[in-house]
């Protein structure tokens, strides 16, 4: 029972067989020069109708993140986030070291910034005074890193926002594709027309095994962006083993299916909970559930063979019983029905 | 017939059902909680017998080097390389970004340091004189870039200099395999019993698609490294598809068998092409020949399918005649003995 | 009536004399060579009772905070400070540039770090887990941003929490000398008697035209300073210029002077407002002041000539009435109780 | 007999006496809000005919020079410059630090770049390919390191070169005054109208104690530049004491005739030099001579109280005899004629 994490999971059967034909392949040119790369590209700007966009590949997450924060921040900008993002809390200070950058965590429940702290941030920052950061760039996670989801309407409110004092704005979208299933939006809504201009799109979360990619829909603010990756030891040389991964996940809504079942087995998973009488710190909207467990029920849990790990209960909508603890369990494209229930009928026992 | 670089090939057999397994297996914890991680620690720690050794996966040469770098080096420091390095003209400046060093380029022919450059550059240095970086670090290539090879007593030729200035050595190992091939000897004789502190082992080069190492001979250097790479966005979540690929790169002397073909070819190729009265500007010792070719000949190649790019003619051994270019000739795993033949025949015709 | 900040003063005629010597001398050697450097760092160890503190010159306040940070801090470290101190908030990413630390904000009432926020803060970090930032230095200001003071013994407290968790302990000293004159204790009762390992001590503040030194209570902490500020642009060749105002102002208790009048002027400023039954934010214990004024006092003071500027009312001791706003009045060691007199009969007015 | 530095010197008079001026002048807006600084703008822009350029104080050379290349340089920006240049060898790296650039030192006699060097260091970089760091800047220092000058026709041929390749340039103009002094050409001349983007102006080195400042021509290359100089730590609050240098420094000619008598003390050194037999390095433009001295000469001289170092005898137009050592020889405004006397009748002796 693998709730830990949607990264414990190996690879859907269609990125391992294409995993499995790039190995196999004919000799191809390195750096993003193989024809799988061109096909994940074109790949990515038809699904985001974005025909002009800049599109990279990246190994890692948080590269994406970083170097995409250094792109479009100057050294001295201020980038507001939720307090509990990835990038503010998870990624060990990368932002500030590619990009010499101030990240400003802003408070809201569920992971979901109020507009309300961005506007109030951004005015006490002290715009034209050399002493301070400069209000730079928004930078929203979705799905949130509590597993909620803003919707194109809730981000347009932020990215306006954000325009007005002219800063950029980054989604991380490590989770991107539980956020499309969630909504059953396009693409293109939950990003570009909702005022997003740089995407980290992650796969490797979604049934990949390594594969992210970084979406500059405004393809100016991509310049020289070849030269950071290359300086952060981030371009591959097997280009196409990242590609190639891209081009099966986007291959018939593959994405999308994974992403559906995921977030369709978190969804069982919190309704069997509520059914127990289990309190959700949040109401879930993709692949993860934040549960109040009590200690004798996570005994029981672990015991069964079950992997999960606690949470920070910070910005709850519902607090937990005395004694309880926040836990988060993420579903991924490999959980099954039976991992489910099996874990429901422990939780209720 | 792809000589242009041996990152054009694919994955061996072998690694291909590493990585399938990989991609089918259960989920096992990320960032390197996983057996298959713990088993190439192991595994690389026997080979080089170096029970202590602080063994770190990445996915690229480029970042395993850099991150080296500014992990022994103080922002202040100097590190010596070759002029014509990986590091100091391939890498774009990652050196510099990560650790804010200085790259002191020395001369040498064929991609390897004369010592008596080494101790000139560290007595020009102004040591204890604040405004001069410091000498800290000497930065090794083996295979060169110019496809020799530095014997054991080489390199503790140098890093005996090193040593008695306190400076700390790497080893950047990309064509580490095609090293250990050429000379026989065993991978400590080549690292560690010769003075260096820290390898960037490299299998991506050498039949794997995407599987790079670090390797700290002396644990105490390694201090703090996890973060260091966090922060430069190289911690892979699922860090199984590059160990994976090392567990089955060193299993049964493959990687030793994949650099023996490789290296073979190449002693065809360069035969071949001195029957043909080709120059070589450098004796080949890996899997690399640098050939000088005319145009008409270059044009025959590249019209009959073969791939290969042009490389600077300094500090070589023999000059070309008049009129001919210098061109870098890669052999890999992949390589067969047609595609040689192949290519040789066009030449000689 | 200058009480905009104690930055706006010239200097004292003490340190305009040495100015003027330094510059009428014959030539003496650079970078700190010359013999007032000597004596500066020799009269700085005694009056700390630290006859092996490092000690260094600098130009400016934010330097000597900036390389402070960034010499005792890895580059993923936590710096703990308070939430509104100058590090975080008036440097515009300083310490973030110069180090690539991440700077936690702390909260408590004016200015002063409250215990329990920095334990827990701590207790939240994730040691040892890559993916976070990792505790490593703690930042007070004494004088604080509110012009209030730790005592030795509240330091202590909060030092002793971080020694526990193997934290270095900075202090910025832009104000140290008001700190020193409003406590009547020793400089290192206030420093590292109290557990702070490496001081910022301004005097530029109180009576110098341009000197800040940084004090290295542990000088193996000071390893490689002399490179870190030289590749920082902050190595001054006529290094006299700073040291001989520090030998001045060190010279006969006249920065004690220079900070008891600036302290007393305050007071007096304090008193008198208060008895005009204007509220105050905190209480006054070095050379600020901070009041809540309405719109027509602000006004009559504002066209009688007065200089000060707003400031932000955040973690308030005493709210203001409605309809006031919250300013902040430095006096200085050149503030007449005249200019005092008349800013009161205004306010009284 | 100082020779060591015209940093060893203290100020002219009238520097000293505006120095004072300010110390005792009524209190004045922090951060260059001051009337001096307002001034010292006005006059410079005057000076190079340049209404619109942007101008900052600083108080290092090295600060101006850092903080220029990385205003104008991209982080994976080439940046070309004479390999003996004061920002290649004794910056301790300020340049690496503060732009994450990578200094390209360029050969030539004298400390002068031979256009065709680069040129072919141009046409070696490979633009456009991801790993290799693009051609960005080109820096010139103006007097040369060795004491020679470009003149403006010499400056226009290499940025012509440089705006070719779309380079931006740096003028390093530690001795700036001594290059004008010497040419007897305008300001202008020398710098924008030969093509020059951004200055480096030292006047610490000639009269002043610390003062120096960036002139960008191109007002546009300097935006943000307030926030990175305070990042950097180099906003100075009591900004007039910089700033009233210059006004100081720039009336009535007293700059260029500060500089007159330093060039004319080093034309009476290198006269009497050569008339006693001293072989020079290269012929003296400005106020450095660099002379091949016998140990005995050197010992005489001093044991007679001169001061003076040596220097490395690279790229020089005349070999010394066997025997002797290159040492640089500096005169300041502060130099008499007298202490030239005695130091030449040492040497004929």
């Amino acid at each position: 029972m693998y709730f830990a994490s949607d990264n414990w999971a190996g690879a859907s059967p269609a990125i391992a067989a294409a995993l499995a034909d790039v190995a196999a392949a004919a000799p191809a040119p390195a750096y993003g020069g193989d024809p799988w790369t061109a096909r994940a590209i074109q790949r990515i700007r038809e699904l985001f109708e974005a025909p002009d966009a800049e599109v990279f590949f990246l190994s890692s997450g948080t590269a994406a993140n970083a170097l995409a924060i250094a792109q479009i921040t100057p050294p001295w900008g201020a980038v507001y986030c939720h307090a509990d993002s990835h990038l503010n809390g998870s990624e060990c200070g990368a932002s500030e070291f590619f990009g010499g950058v101030k990240l400003i965590g802003l408070p809201g429940t569920g992971g979901k910034i109020v507009p309300p702290a961005l506007a109030d941030a951004i005015r006490q920052a002290r715009q034209g005074d050399a002493h301070s950061v400069q209000p730079a760039t928004l930078s929203l996670t979705n799905l949130t890193e509590c597993g909620t989801v803003y919707t194109p309407g809730e981000i347009a409110v932020l990215t306006a926002t954000a325009r007005e004092h002219g800063l950029a704005v980054h989604m991380d979208g490590a989770r991107f594709a539980n956020a499309v299933a969630a909504l059953g939006c396009s693409p293109a809504d939950l990003t570009w027309r909702a005022g997003i201009d740089v995407l980290s799109l992650g796969a490797t979360k979604n049934g990949a095994l390594i594969a992210e990619a970084l979406v500059f829909f405004r393809p100016d603010q991509a310049n020289g962006f070849l030269y950071r990756r290359m300086r952060g030891g981030h371009l591959l040389s097997k280009h196409r083993v990242v590609s190639a991964q891209f081009v099966a996940w986007l291959a018939d809504d593959h994405w999308l299916n994974l992403a559906r079942h995921a977030n369709a087995m978190a969804s069982r998973l919190a309704a069997g909970l509520m059914q127990a009488g289990v309190t959700l710190a949040w109401t879930p909207a993709g692949n993860e559930v934040f549960a109040f467990l009590s200690p004798e029920t996570d005994a029981a849990l672990k015991s069964a063979g079950a992997f999960y790990h606690p949470w920070p209960a910070r910005h709850v909508e519902t607090q937990g019983a005395p004694g309880t603890t926040l836990y988060r369990l993420i579903c991924s494209f490999a959980t099954t029905s039976e991992d489910v229930d099996r874990f429901l009928a422990i939780v209720a026992a």
